[in-house]
């Protein structure tokens, strides 16, 4: 289900993604939402601290059980610019979150295919997520995907 | 392939698991080692840190990273003493790293079943890690479960 303000918190997410672009860091951003407040935000920072597993979400969901002190996001919304890799879908399992929103789909990294049957759809017994957890594509995913390409165009 | 040293260094990572047990974690550690030495460890601390994202292998890993000043480890092996969850093989994805040696299956919680034809082998296009990562598993596995299976009797 799509929310109204769902592009007013990924318009959020591509900001923490052009801070990344402008670490000269892959661009892409996250926040983590509860009752309309933004509570944790994140940006790729794989560069600046040596270590592929720091993605914008995993960084945005530590702070976010940092925030709240709980180990559960039951009630929060992840908004991420780009499709979550295999690892971040895993965390976002442990997370328990209420919702996941993201931008542009990733072909390379996206970690939904792993998932997907052959009509493109994820197969309920391979579901990756917690039960309860809704997921939304497509959310201001040309401003994400243009942010990509235009970053990866800069370094060839 | 399973090498001499295997079942010397999956000992310490019981030992970190040993480490989780007494803190009254759930008693999963690893180890990463380089050229025939622990250059990281990590004990699973969800509950100290109150993040599920804490497991052994991302503290170990990230560890690794810090440690060597890289953000790849295509010299490693890493040990861990149950079976890596789908964050955990994403993140060793990210590491390329050379191989995972792993103790118990984790028919639960498990990454591995993903990625798993009816036959039981992982399909070569499901494969989640490096195409170079090798996969070992069952070193030292009973110790492994025997130390879950008491953790979670004694917490019921």
């Amino acid at each position: 289900m799509l929310l109204l303000d769902d592009e007013y918190f990924m318009q959020q997410a591509l900001q923490e993604a052009q801070n990344a672009f402008d670490e000269e860091e892959v661009p892409i951003g996250a926040v983590v939402v509860i009752n309309n407040k933004v509570v944790a935000r994140g940006h790729n920072q794989t560069e600046r601290l040596n270590d592929p597993t720091a993605h914008a979400e995993m960084i945005a969901l530590t702070s976010a059980f940092n925030h709240i002190g709980a180990k559960y996001l039951p009630d929060a919304t992840l908004y991420v610019t780009v499709e979550p890799c295999l690892m971040c879908c895993g965390a976002l399992y442990w997370s328990k979150i209420n919702r996941i929103v993201y931008g542009a789909t990733d072909e390379k990294n996206g970690g939904l295919r792993f998932f997907i049957d052959g009509d493109g759809l994820i197969k309920p017994e391979l579901w990756p997520f917690h039960p309860k957890t809704q997921l939304v594509k497509g959310v201001l995913g040309e401003e994400a995907a243009l942010l990509m390409k235009t970053f990866f165009k800069s370094r060839r």
